[in-house]
């Protein structure tokens, strides 16, 4: 997360100070630039596009997701995706919901975000 | 959310072919071109922090978001906020959690987001 773009992003998404200038947020809660937590979300979602090789896409129906920790200019984020569950439609035969725990972690292996998903998933030979 | 935004976010953050490729979009779950639901998410924050006057600003801890409808290009947003809950802290006097459940809705009405998030919130003179 290069500081450039926790900038860019907050600017066009989250424009608070404490993730738009790196002096005014340090008198704020976070004590320093953090990145928006939206920001975090979003990356996490690149790094499950590049690792989750589901047929039809990941096609997201919800999530509920946590911050316990913020992002800061320079953290290096890598994610692990645990499937949890698989739930048949009862009314679409051809679908179902896949539950997925994704764990954003920091260069430290401290968790930046909790992110506990439903996505949409096709049965084989039916995508 | 224009045409132009929804695939440039796609292609930084949710680089799947129904949020990348008007073209290839109409053979997917979507049938057309959509906007990725973190774009959606982030786009909700930024007239979020338009209309919610905290004090100390937003800081989410969490939030549980669902995107019952696709947004498509040109579509027009707004959000509509309701405080639901505030839930003084038991370890920090000077602090809680404020539960704001935020409904997003396109120009027809639909509802495309709903996300309840629990943000931190100071007690008066606190801040």
């Amino acid at each position: 997360m290069t500081r450039e773009r926790i900038l860019g992003f907050a600017s066009e998404f989250d424009p608070q100070s404490f993730h738009t200038d790196a002096d005014a947020a340090q008198a704020t809660f976070f004590g320093g630039l953090a990145a928006s937590g939206w920001h975090t979300a979003a990356v996490t979602m690149r790094l499950l596009v590049e690792s989750v090789p589901f047929a039809g896409g990941l096609i997201g129906a919800g999530s509920e997701i946590s911050w316990p920790r913020a992002v800061r200019p320079e953290d290096q984020l890598h994610v692990i995706t645990t499937a949890r569950e698989l739930i048949p439609s009862k009314s679409k035969p051809d679908r179902g919901m896949a539950v997925l725990e994704s764990i954003t972690y920091n260069q430290d292996d401290a968790i930046c975000q909790t992110n506990v998903s439903k996505v949409v998933v096709f049965r084989r030979g039916e995508g």
